[in-house]
């Protein structure tokens, strides 16, 4: 199939496809909810089957009501209220092994990000630590998430302002309009989600990775031999701090990054308050490991993943997790000193950091697309600021310490 | 009309009306979208003029589908997002005028509230300031509101705790179930919301006032002759104060305690934003008129009307108007030292503001009955506790004075 089929395809404009959906599969009331359901049921597909007699009306109209959205975020039927996170589809890696399919060529790979997404956002900053910008170039989608997931921005778009928000410039790409198409074109059968970050191979026109720890750890060291000292020797994953890493990783992944959405996610009181209570727990962890250790990084001195993967949540945390994802228990500038000076020390002291940092793209995006959160999409104006400067802290503080 | 009639009839089984719907009125697609009209058009006097063959079917679903529910905060069709509070409707007085039709005599008088209402819980701290307890009966409804307004509670209710959280306990209301029994036995043509307080007068079996700043000023001297001289003594619209008082209703009523609902009833985010900042204005003004006043009271030393009126909002500001209505700019606890120490000082210094305080109630009503607002119906944990005690700050002022 050629990108453009593909492309229109995807869209539902077309509906050619390998397997064909069985009568079994349409009428069963346990239908497969997965967003390969509703790309075998497009509209034309399910009039075609319809006009055949194949199956009736109101079938067609359950089949629609009962196909899970992408912005179903607890799959239907789930009782427990909780959103599952998928795992990532494309895991291979950049290497510099001889033959390797993708070698460290500059210029070759294109990272796709949304300014909104926390996972994404790790892969931008891990290309700006590691000084990558001239290696690999990236662009993000509009922050508005619909049920066709992602889209890119159109030149007519005034309410995305930020770096490289912009139409995917990807040769060959120029009629897509949706993330999804990226991934249909590399694979027409592709039946997970459609997120970011994606690492493109713009020379094999393929997608080389979609999950944005393993981007993380491929940009720590996939082009070092062709970067200068100051940026190859930035080891962020270091051979001695590994297993305290990965033990990092095995307590904030769950309870931290995911912890928000599950909570927010969660459609039953039960779920929210288990997985809220969860996500304080490893927050009151967190404080006390960088009260400890006394930051400025998770180890100390020395910049890891961990603190890659740990900002996007914090910094997201106040503005928009608190409120959105009823993640309220306290709020960090109030509520946690230590995480609150750790995630103010790497947002103002490192552009790695605040420059990949877009409010009006995070704010706009969680406030507007969960229209199962908030029906009326209205964006909380607080709260103000969005981070605090270094020097400032709440008015509470100051009144303390003016008495 | 008797009472089990009305009572009946408010509950949509009956239809007896003293005025019919005219054609025009029913099929006017500019239909008055009040309670009334809900009334009107209850779904057996529907049936009934289907089957008279006065109105069709798809009528009579336009109808069901435009009619405003008490639960439609901001009315249908009012394109400004704006939500309009209506004025109440019951504004009789306890008056020792001799003659008067409202003698303030002793357990003649029953008062309605919600713990979780903001307007009524000014009517019971009132009555406690005053020392009313033996004099005036109260019960408090049950904290969920639906689409027929409060109800009361029920022996079967476990959810709900808290003093005289009873079934109405008025002698002839033994059949009510909804507060609206209540307007509709005192009056079957009654057109306004069926709010709390409402002051009952049990002998005349009538409604006094459901007026709050009304009945909290009745409160204040009706029976000043019958009450011990350490109560009479409280003032709280003092001759000397007036013109200040009056003035700070001006703007706490529109900006604070109206504030809150027009920001988190708001439907489009102009009327939000709008609202919001008028909000945050105000209480920065209050701020710093408390941060001048040095407190306790809102006058210094002396407690008034407006601090019985002011309390209600800021005790639920950050358990609930924060996420809730978004009202996010800040927190009490954390951004506003002086309102904060205001609001725990009444809290924890003074019973009657203490005991009329019920967090299980006020954040259930919110969290679980807009659902417009909050689809699933989750009530945040956060944040905790509920008030700070006197001698506990937020943890960022705690490690800064700790430095």
């Amino acid at each position: 199939m050629n990108i453009k089929t593909a492309d229109l395809f995807a869209l539902g404009r077309v509906a050619t496809l390998s397997s064909r959906p069985t009568l079994r599969s349409i009428t069963s009331p346990l239908v497969n909810k997965s967003i390969w359901d509703r790309r075998r049921f497009s509209s034309l597909e399910k009039g075609r089957e319809f006009r055949k007699g194949i199956i009736s009306d109101s079938i067609v109209k359950q089949q629609v009501r009962m196909a899970s959205k992408i912005t179903d975020w607890v799959k239907q039927g789930d009782t427990s209220g909780e959103f599952k996170r998928q795992a990532s589809s494309f895991r291979e890696w950049i290497s510099t092994e001889p033959g390797a399919r993708f070698p460290p060529e500059k210029g070759r790979y294109h990272l796709y990000v949304s300014y909104a997404c926390p996972w994404a956002t790790r892969a931008l900053i891990a290309r700006k630590l590691k000084g990558l910008e001239d290696f690999i170039t990236f662009s993000s989608v509009h922050w508005y998430m619909g049920e066709k997931g992602w889209r890119f921005p159109t030149p007519e778009d005034t309410d995305a302002a930020g770096e490289n928000v912009i139409p995917d410039p990807v040769p060959g790409h120029e009629s897509y309009t949706h993330l999804r198409q990226l991934y249909f074109g590399v694979d027409p059968e592709y039946k997970g989600r459609f997120t970011v970050p994606v690492l493109f191979d713009k020379k094999a026109n393929t997608i080389v990775n979609n999950e944005s720890s393993e981007i993380l750890r491929m940009f720590g060291t996939a082009f070092n031999d062709q970067l200068p000292p100051e940026y190859a020797k930035i080891d962020l994953y270091p051979e001695e701090l590994r297993a305290h890493i990965e033990d990092a990783f095995g307590w904030t992944y769950d309870d931290i990054n995911n912890g928000v959405y599950k909570s927010g996610f969660a459609t039953t009181q039960e779920a929210y308050e288990g997985n809220v209570k969860k996500l304080f727990d490893a927050l009151d962890k967190a404080e006390r490991h960088l009260r400890e250790t006394g930051g400025p990084y998770w180890f100390g001195d020395r910049i890891t993943e961990v603190d890659v993967r740990l900002f996007p949540t914090l910094i997201r945390f106040d503005p928009v997790y608190v409120q959105h994802f009823k993640c309220n228990i306290r709020d960090i500038r109030s509520g946690y000193p230590h995480l609150h000076n750790y995630t103010r020390n790497l947002y103002w002291k490192n552009a790695a950091f605040r420059d990949t940092t877009n409010f009006l793209h995070i704010k706009n995006h969680y406030t507007r697309s969960h229209t199962q959160i908030n029906p009326h999409s209205i964006t909380p104006l607080g709260p103000v600021p969005d981070i605090l400067p270094l020097d400032e802290e709440v008015e509470a503080v100051k009144a303390a310490l003016a008495k």
